[in-house]
């Protein structure tokens, strides 16, 4: 380091530094969250930041390219990377339910909230260090394991303020027999997929010409028209009237309602809307699948479905378990609560002690101990500057209370407690210091 | 993936896989540890999980070969490492301090908690990812700035539980006045310390034998013996006479001497001690330095010091900081407290809600949301099974109270709640049960 003035201090691309203000207001929805979904008795479990190797490649697909490997150590470095950052919570949960199923409970609630890395493009709100927050119920098929998910992942979006967003939801099994209702043939769906998930995008003209370009056949255009042009207040009525008359089909609709009339009942009318093409995760999406968008904002908020066949990917021959699990999308609620929270910053203590000379420390000390004692955040001033530059500390720093004790004050057993809002200041009694701060603080809330 | 039977489901090496229970004490005590900083009017900041590598190179000597680097991405995988999981959180801190130092208060009181990563080799209590929980002061040079650092650490010691615990104090200055004094030429004086530090373990006659095999003169080893010696509970008197007839040699002990005197009446009698031979982290304190031992614990549990060089590392020109920080060391202590900490976990849910059959379901789901809206975490069984199933599943996760709702409840507007440690079953109004459950609940605690 000789020319230390070119040292780059901003962190790595990607990433983020959280100062304090913003830290806090992280924090706070994390344990926000954390709070909701201990209520519905699910339980926190960790994994490590980064896994073996193997265990996460092959499966991210195209993705696994950005995951950051980790170099092997010493000698070895040259031999390219053995350990990996984890990429998602779902793969560790994978690989955690099959090293430890026999003390798990039979039906395993869990919640995980914690970084992820992945190396791609940063841009506006995508970052390759972000949180994620995943709530799964693993070994139920019951859809009151579904509707849990949904309830838990709702709640968390309430309790953490946000009044006005809408939960979208489908199922694998109603798409897939919708598809193979209108004699699309198995090799297009997936690429149909693709062209009806775009709907609130281009709309439905729009979707028709993508169709069409995909080589889906009109005749099977025709049939999704009625679905294409419904209502977004639709009650899927357009659906049932394709998929009513085919056992299966009814059975795709009816083991969906099933879920919705589960939750609904419990949630503010309108908040939980059956979206028959939303289309989301593919790939190991089995049953239910699920949106949460709130309005006004482009990217899903949450999300989440059932996927029965994934979790089985570490345990020995074709065992599968059952599972369904939902993800709220910290970083976009923080974007998104960020533009409404119009809360000021709490600051970093309620009192600020100050000290007159050398000969007070110590009772400065104490006294911002007892305050402590009695839950309130307390600083004492570092050093014995002029009073009002202590004063001006605490303005900036935008403590509420400043106690002043000089030597009149203390011959006569009192301190003087400034109310820095108001500028109000008033002798107390050393006695009732306590109390009358705690009034004060009471008061000024 | 042909074999599936053949993958290792294990954690990297090093690291651990948290279950709930586990993992409840851990958020516990990293709970309470910000709790009280937060009370001294410490903020929280994090930084990202890696940096570039080019902040962490030339940071840690010879232990840089324990920094996990992260391989750059795609064609380029094969050019090395470009960013590196963070060693420490004091690097960071000092990158971030010289990045945001407009925006931070003058002086700046911050906290930082989070997962470490060194490539150490594993052995009992050593990981390769642990945590950290630092508490520092940057930017001022007071001595009530280390007397703060003392406080807060021993409070959140204090705090998590831990009854008997000693903080031993010395100075980076007190040490280096020792070693003049002696005549201990400088180019010794380092190695000499590793012998005093030694004094807890190998006995004074052991730290004279290791001085006279590192050439230390004979002449300093007759004046380093009286402390040597002393009385475990020594007010320090050996070194005062030594350091008492130069003005620095007072000096250093003066200072000393005024941070112990600001503390020592905010703590228990014989917490603190001055301990002359304590030399940790030689490299770069400048001051107080200290370490905390448990009884019966062999390494310290917290440890820190001021360090007035180190933060100016990344800034322009030869800028000091003034700083003073400590650490406490949470894998140590819940080490600790997991033997004497006897408390059950805490069960997943207070409250199963039974499912009769189908047409109940909804009915369940409104009583546990009601519920939950009282604060009191709660389950509903996910499913039908018989109600005695049911009642084994809250037995298993020891969910200490079921209700239980049939057709006979149903008519009458009531429910069964059962208590499952005393066994007892009362049937209650349906208006009545979540008051019921509270004094329940309130009343089994």
């Amino acid at each position: 380091m000789t020319d230390r003035g070119k040292i780059d201090t901003n962190p790595p691309t990607g990433t983020r530094d959280f100062l304090p203000d913003v830290l806090e207001r992280r924090e706070h929805a994390v344990q926000t969250i954390k709070g909701v979904f201990s209520q519905f008795g699910f339980q926190q479990m960790q994994t490590p930041a980064f896994e073996r190797l193997e265990i996460l490649t092959g499966k991210y697909g195209e993705d696994e390219k950005l995951i950051f490997k980790i170099q092997r150590r010493g000698e070895r470095a040259a031999e390219g990377a053995d350990l990996a950052l984890r990429y998602d919570l779902t793969v560790p949960l994978a690989r955690f339910v099959a090293k430890y199923r026999s003390q798990l409970p039979g039906v395993f609630r869990r919640f995980q909230i914690g970084p992820v890395w992945r190396a791609d493009r940063p841009g506006k709100g995508r970052f390759r260090e972000f949180w994620q927050c995943d709530v799964d119920i693993v070994g139920s098929a019951s859809p009151m394991a579904d509707s849990d998910i949904l309830l838990a992942i709702s709640s968390g979006l309430t309790a953490l303020g946000l009044p006005d967003f809408e939960i979208r939801l489908n199922s694998r099994k109603v798409l897939a027999e919708l598809m193979n209702r209108c004699g699309i043939p198995e090799s297009l769906q997936r690429s149909a997929l693709i062209a009806l998930d775009k709907l609130d995008k281009i709309g439905p003209s729009g979707v028709e010409e993508e169709l069409v370009s995909r080589q889906i056949p009109l005749q099977a255009i025709d049939m999704l028209r009625p679905i294409l042009n419904a209502s977004p207040d639709s009650d899927g009525s357009e659906v049932k009237a394709l998929l009513q008359d085919t056992a299966s089909g009814s059975q795709s609709l009816h083991e969906l309602y099933e879920i919705q009339q589960l939750v609904e009942p419990l949630l503010e009318t309108g908040r939980i809307r059956f979206s028959p093409l939303l289309a989301r995760g593919l790939d190991y999406y089995t049953g239910m699948i699920f949106e949460v968008y709130a309005k006004d904002f482009p990217s899903a908020i949450a999300s989440g479905g059932r996927y029965d066949g994934l979790l089985g990917m570490f345990l020995k021959g074709d065992q599968t378990i059952p599972a369904c699990g939902g993800s709220i999308g910290l970083e976009r609620v923080l974007e998104l609560l960020e533009t409404t929270d119009s809360r000021a910053p709490t600051p970093s203590a309620q009192v600020l002690v100050t000290v007159w000379d050398n000969e007070y420390r110590r009772d400065a000390l104490r006294l911002a101990n007892d305050l402590r004692k009695k839950g309130i955040a307390t600083e004492t001033y570092l050093g014995t500057d002029a009073i009002g530059k202590q004063l001006r500390y605490a303005s900036t720093k935008k403590i509420p209370f400043v106690i002043v004790q000089g030597p009149d004050e203390h011959a006569a057993g009192e301190v003087q407690v400034k109310n820095m809002s108001t500028g109000v200041q008033a002798p107390v009694k050393l006695e009732d210091v306590i109390d009358y701060v705690i009034d004060q603080a009471s008061a000024a809330k």
